[in-house]
């Protein structure tokens, strides 16, 4: 049986996770996605992108916006404001529930792995979710507002400072978690799929853990990537301006040049010219807003990985 | 100006409370609650007795609870079931979002004190509401059932569990708190009423704090007791089944003796006659339904309080 390894950051990656849990039997899949966002906030661990996949391919999401639970109130947050505390970070009740949960298990000594899982199990999830890692990382914003952790650059600030640098604190003495680890050395590994999320927010703290871009250079099976860009403009998120303000140009291809020492095959708009030595550019559409375009390009990534293991 | 401290449980102790903040000005009453229900749970820091207290004189507990917030909603809990979660202690939504800003306020290093205040002045509450203690203690029961943390045995067990023996763990380390201190040291006190709460759990943990015994039966004002306990039968709560299984007759008396040391007054229904040396006792309806049943207790506490020091 062929297994795929994905690489997910928050609401875009989670498309391609969903269409790709449409189009692959559980045991196939493993979503490891970004913890770099992970705070602690009102005394609650929160994991923001693990929980957009888990909401996600529960479906439990909240249609339209694409994180947060579905049919969601905000009694604990109105509170909250009403006590004189922080109300920035928009916290449902069925989402604190989750929180008071994760904060619960971890308490008690579970890893974030062990945890995810659980949760996952518990609201019918069938493929598996994992951390990127165990241990903690967290993604810094250097900008002309000062250095700013990634909900308060993403969320409180809206992504309105000018940012000058990224760094992906502790992820020097964080480990890959064991399902990353045991997926790079499966040999039933048939592709890498790197979803189409935030190159530097969303991805680069995965790419950041020891021996991840290494491993995944050296892996047999191929890295396919979907730009996370249409034409110069992010699909999602504040991929552009945050590229235009580290001096690189937001477009697919300097994304591709981000991925160059791993990337086997890249899915483009047919807008977006790519050029890459070593890379085979695919040219098609990438924009998923039905579940028909994400199971249609979940299996394009997966047709793209066949195709290109069998080159020689 | 003539002050006024009241020790005070939880739903029967905060009905005296709200009275007594009915009838006197609030820089004349100090409410000081019991923290030995207080627990961690779910990552939450949980004070109920201070939160029902807090909750009745802001006018926004459960009606007909006497505990809770009022239109609870319980979206957050019942995920946290659907997760695997804990669900025996009923949090509803709003309340989670007070333990939320409690924990984050304490996490900045706030006393429980200063974080009591600021939430029960948030909630427009002008009297002043004290924990008896800034430090932690627990009530810990012995049952046939094992020890059980107060909350095991009062909620999750239902009282249930056979009580050998009551401790209060922590408290010989623990101080009083500034404003239970500042009380009892003040010139100004008139009165220190003792609500009708359990005189194990909800009284019994002030009591074993270092030195409130012994300044309490030193206080210069007089101390006056409302008797938890009509005609054998504890008004609220699992007093009587409790006093029976340690040994005690479950009568308005026992209840007195039990303060005999300090004790200067005493308001008990005319059918549980009480006699005590050195302890005026006045009889009279003691059970508090309404608002105006609470505010005529709360006028003949202060009354007593008044004959009693106008005696040789």
């Amino acid at each position: 049986m062929k297994r795929y390894l994905a690489l997910c950051g928050g609401v875009g990656g989670a498309k391609l996770a969903l269409g790709l849990a449409h189009v692959l039997a559980p045991g196939q899949l493993t979503v490891v996605v970004n913890t770099g966002d992970d705070f602690e906030h009102l005394g609650l661990s929160i994991s923001p992108d693990l929980d957009t996949v888990t909401y996600t391919l529960a479906g439990l999401v909240q249609p339209g916006q694409g994180w947060g639970r579905d049919e969601e109130s905000f009694a604990a947050l109105d509170t909250v404001g009403r006590l004189g505390g922080d109300t920035w970070f928009r916290l449902g009740d069925k989402d604190i529930g989750l929180h008071l949960v994760r904060r619960t298990l971890l308490g008690e000594g579970l890893s974030l792995s062990a945890v995810t899982d659980r949760i996952a199990r518990r609201l019918g999830v069938a493929h598996a979710i994992a951390p990127m890692s165990d241990g903690a990382v967290r993604t810094l914003l250097d900008t002309d507002a000062g250095p700013l952790s990634f909900q308060h650059y993403f969320v409180r600030e809206r992504c309105a400072p000018v940012v000058t640098g990224v760094r992906y604190a502790g992820a020097e003495h964080a480990r890959p978690s064991p399902a990353l680890a045991a997926a790079l050395a499966d040999p039933a590994l048939a592709g890498i799929v790197v979803c189409p999320s935030n190159p530097y927010l969303s991805i680069g703290p995965i790419l950041a853990l020891p021996g991840v871009r290494r491993l995944l250079a050296g892996a047999a099976a191929p890295v396919v990537a979907v730009a996370p860009i249409v034409g110069r403009r992010a699909i999602k998120g504040p991929t552009a301006k945050l590229m235009r303000e580290l001096g690189v140009e937001p477009t697919a291809a300097a994304v591709a040049a981000h991925y160059a020492d791993f990337l086997d095959g890249y899915l483009v708009d047919p807008a977006d010219p790519v050029e890459l030595p070593g890379v085979a550019v695919a040219a098609g559409d990438i924009v998923m807003n039905t579940l028909a375009d994400k199971t249609a390009l979940a299996r394009r990534c997966l047709d793209f990985c066949d195709e290109l293991a069998g080159r020689p």
